[in-house]
């Protein structure tokens, strides 16, 4: 399989390229680019780890956390390009809902099939509650301020530009507390640098330049995956909202959910928890009040308004979420109990 | 008192019988029906522990979890065959706010008069908040949908019975766990079974035979009593809601409140939690989402909308009891808590 | 400082009499009364203080905490005379997401930039999130049973007397669960009383003398200091939420904020987290239900109905509150995701 990847990854991606110039069906077009994302995030992935090998593990750990929702960004932007307001905000709802539910849900039910109870630390676990609880803060508060009180447009687009800024300050003393001043306490951290294998062959030089391509490749597959989603919405009837929320969400998360499970069936919770929550929280305090700026610079502000669904999903996501792993540990109920939440979530997404 | 019980038993029952075939006067029938449903589940529950006694533990607590709200069920299924599905939703909503106030607030009271510091099992606790939480986001998200988004009623009724087989499959999955699975993690659930006392003279065939007598005692007293209940709201203009929630409520769980107080005061508040909050998952695990289906099989089908008030005390009292018992501890005070929201809901119901 | 402090009290306090009754210009007298309740504050903290020193330990700690926030209540009288309802309403939820964030989040921020990880009772943590939770839940039945129901005038207010009995009956209980009878498991809460300093050195007369002058005090500049509020109203056009929410809370609280700090930085967060919790917890348990009664003897009566962004203002601040707290611990990071969301809420309060 290892020595299959980097073939089949040049494979899917001269083939989804052909598909999106020579214009092939959209269906065709949407498949293959979908698996060609699944190979070069994984691809962007190694790579990361690789540079992050070199630069240290502080600097490491950012790197690893900036390129790893890469993917997100990069197809979120395109997204925010075209005006897609709507679907932006629900491929960012799908991402978070999908890391708690899916990505955490499914490492706890896999681990804990294996293992009778995984332990991770529980510093973190209280942390991660806190700064998850702070995202659905920042999306709550303006959603319903608007609601309530009528808020003029330019009003709303202050408040979102200032709870951006708010919230990528967050991110940024998390980075520092959590790599700086309080990396001991918040130990498990550090398993996810772990177990390099192949990587740890390539020369500084290779994985910079690498990395450089690996995120070239993401946001060409990006923009032709992309360009296929009116597809699902238009033929098939499906709404923007199930298509951002699960299917962009999915296919952008694959490398995390993959990379998380295997992990889980190391008994490394530690690090699947670390994968499924972090990246969460990214896109929560980062990713999302990134994308506010990127609207302004286009000159077509996004505001930072969820919709009702939106806001109480990701709600109902993080509560269950926190409340399952705030002991510190996690068991196949658990995971069962995340992953039943999710199918709930998807039934009524799909409805709508 | 308990030599009187089988003589009062059968009497209030025969008693009722009379009440409600001779046509007596309905108030007259419902304070009737009201006393003997009481003995009646009480006798139940002694049927149900005399079988468990026999089944075995594992077999014994699952016995004792569905028999233990066989009155609850019982009463539903006669409201949803008669249509009145606004005063099922009320009664279901009332079954778990009195059990996680009413019935846990006057133990963890009584008890903490006694006792400065009742402990039980912590992991239990956070298990339960979990559960719990899975209940509340079942009845919340459907609503939450189905308000923003305006579903179809064909739409809302899919989601209700594929909300109503997740929390099935939730319940199923929570017994293997608790009784097979991490049945030591959890060990306060056995302490349920303890002292059965006179229940233990029963030879088995005995034990199954009168659990066979009881269920029927309950299903009739279950009907007199829901053909009274028209008198409230025609006569005292009382709301369903409040019929439902506090009325029906009480009157269905009495078995449980006594017996979960007397637990308390023997300093067994890990049985008696196990009673008030087991009781509530039930209702909303298993109890509800059947009662989906069973209103299929009548030809009428019930939705899985709760009112927002409904959603908002149900939402209330599993906040404020899992916030009491995460720390696996009780005192008085944390009981008068409980009871106090219990009133200020009673008194909101009142006004509807 | 401390030798000025008296000259300059007497001072400020003659300074905003003359600005009151010389008519000066209205934001001068703002100014001048504001500044002087800082002073009259602190004076009440420290009377309070030198009688509790002579009351012994349990009476003291009552006192504190009832002639602690006499400032609010006060100012709030008066609101409620002049039937600023609306502005009586902000200035409570100012008041408790005040503590709750700026308060507690400025004490862990200072102290943590000084200790690595600053500890405190964690029964305390888990007993205060429980009575901040009945709070919240007290301000959002009555809310959303009369918005849902359209419950009529006379009902909500009957609503609205019992939620506020249930409210005091819950805070006298706390009061006798904290200084008697549970005293003992709560210990961090003795805290408070330490380090009198100067205070110590006043006799026993002297100190009920100043404790009553300081209340009488505190009656005058806080009347003068309402009657200039309408100015940022009808001057600069803010809404009387942003005013009472904000600008009465920062001012009324002065006294809480820099105690709280100071203690923090002595590395007794445990009292820093009692005046900042406790406050909040007095406001909503005691200060609130007394307003709705007093305004029953005002012939004006003041129902309980928060609006919809206050009520979302006050439950975001005890959950990351509580999310921070419960484990007993704070950081520097903590404290500043406190005053993250203390901005993002001074933002959207501004817009309404």
């Amino acid at each position: 399989m290892k020595k299959l990847f980097f073939p089949l990854l040049i494979a899917f991606f001269v083939l989804s390229a052909l598909a999106h110039y020579l214009h092939w069906n959209t269906v065709a077009q949407f498949v293959i680019s979908a698996v060609t994302i699944v190979f070069v995030a994984g691809f962007l992935g190694k790579a990361t780890e690789a540079v992050a090998h070199y630069a240290g593990q502080r600097l490491g750990g950012f790197l690893n956390a900036t390129f790893g929702n890469a993917a997100e960004l990069i197809i979120a932007i395109f997204l925010v390009k075209e005006g897609l307001f709507d679907m932006v905000k629900a491929s960012l709802t799908g991402s978070i809902i999908g890391n708690l539910l899916l990505v955490l849900g499914a490492s706890a039910l896999a681990g804990g099939l294996k293992f009778k109870e995984q332990k991770f630390n529980i510093h973190l676990a209280g942390q991660n509650a806190s700064l998850m609880l702070l995202g659905v803060i920042a999306l709550f508060i303006p959603a319903v301020f608007v609601k309530s009180e009528h808020l003029s447009q330019g009003d709303t687009m202050t408040l979102s530009v200032t709870v951006a800024a708010v919230l990528i300050i967050a991110y940024i003393g998390w980075l520092v507390y959590s790599m700086v001043t309080h990396k001991s306490l918040l130990e498990d951290h550090a398993d996810t640098q772990a177990d390099h294998g192949e990587t740890a062959a390539w020369s500084k030089g290779q994985s910079i330049l690498f990395l450089v391509i690996a995120t070239v490749m993401v946001a060409f597959v990006s923009e032709w995956l992309v360009g296929t989603l009116h597809t699902f919405t238009d033929q098939y009837g499906m709404s923007e909202l199930f298509v951002g929320a699960f299917i962009v969400a999915i296919v952008g998360n694959a490398a995390e959910h993959s990379a998380a499970v295997m992990l889980a069936l190391k008994n490394k919770i530690g690090a699947a928890v670390e994968i499924a929550v972090g990246s969460s929280l990214q896109i929560a305090l980062f990713v999302a009040p990134v994308l506010i700026f990127v609207s302004l610079m286009f000159g077509n502000p996004m505001n930072i308004l969820f919709t009702t669904v939106e806001i109480a999903a990701i709600g109902v996501a993080v509560l269950i979420a926190t409340s399952i792993s705030r002991d510190g540990a996690t068991t196949w109920y658990e995971g069962k109990l995340l992953l039943l939440v999710y199918i709930v979530l998807g039934v009524a997404f799909f409805f709508v």
